[in-house]
């Protein structure tokens, strides 16, 4: 099974991501934890190129995604879902939707596009978009690396990218009010996933 | 005027773009010179992570070298082609089509739409395919990166590459004899360019 986690930055998806690890590993669940840009030695590299650039133009960076997701695919997720073992993504295909493809406008579809090249078409089974309104997120963040840095406009644009792809997969998403304290968010969550894992 | 060489590894590529480069200094040609991947700081660190990383795939390597591309296109070349300079490019996207789309089986047709997303549809005025057999260019060569020692039979492949490329743009590419002595093929080269540029 392969699970996804989304949602702007500050809407306590790191958080959430962990207790749910916490969760799989008590439980016994044979998982393997990535996370994007990086993820791969090779995709590592490219993380460092991403957060600390200067004056990188919005293809640049949505290609620079596309290359490490590409190398995650091929060298840590099909192997790991070819044994059978639940993977868990910070971020994966739909975060250059709604980041490059909406906010930045290079457009939605362009991007589903070359996101499908980039990952053979591979698509997580379950995806929790975890949404905040932006001045919570923004008033939880003390640090902001280069993408993080845009602002409120920008953020406004990525949720609102986020809420179009969940219409268009209402099955493989799950909305998360990120506004409840950490251990409901948790709880519904771990909730959620059983009720899938069952199926 | 944008020009680009093009060659497999060992072809003398190298050298005719020096030679070239010189000719375009002694006449006072006011030009820009670009090597791919690479060109812009982005694309230098791009560059480190394609020659040297370990079990990079295909489409990871593609999605590298259309990101340095992409940087290269919008914050190097065309602001030079708006100011009327001449740009000498050392590879592009025609390399991507050779290397990736021929040889390395990702499709012609997939990297050339991908070129296209990458350049914003941006081609060379002219370019020129500096063509040696495959013996030739191995016998030439005696260091050789991650990407040029694949070996006799991939250079086979992006040699077919290039070649079915000119058959599709006659117009752009002019072939180049490499196997002749290099004063001799720089000669031809400033004919061909001189009489393209009085166009």
């Amino acid at each position: 099974m392969f699970i996804s986690f989304e949602g702007i930055d500050g809407s306590g998806k790191g958080t959430q991501v962990e207790l749910f690890l916490d969760y799989l590993e008590r439980n016994g669940v044979d998982f393997v934890y990535v996370r994007e840009p990086g993820g791969t030695p090779i995709g590592e590299l490219i993380r460092n190129i991403l957060l600390s650039s200067q004056n990188m133009i919005s293809k640049t960076e949505l290609l620079l995604f596309l290359a490490s997701r590409a190398q995650l695919v091929e060298t840590v997720i099909k192997p790991a879902l070819a044994q059978n073992k639940t993977i868990v993504a910070d971020r994966f295909a739909d975060s250059s939707v709604a980041y490059q493809g909406f906010a930045r406008g290079l457009g939605v579809e362009t991007v589903k596009r070359l996101n499908d090249f980039a990952t053979g078409g591979l698509k997580p089974d379950l995806t929790f978009y975890i949404d905040v309104p932006v001045a919570v997120a923004l008033s939880r963040k003390k640090h902001f690396d280069r993408i993080e840095s845009e602002g409120e406009e920008f953020l406004n644009k990525v949720r609102q990218g986020y809420l179009e792809l969940l219409k268009d997969e209402p099955e493989r998403f799950v909305l998360i009010n990120g506004i409840a304290d950490e251990l409901t968010v948790h709880r519904f969550i771990v909730e959620e996933f059983e009720k899938r894992r069952k199926k």
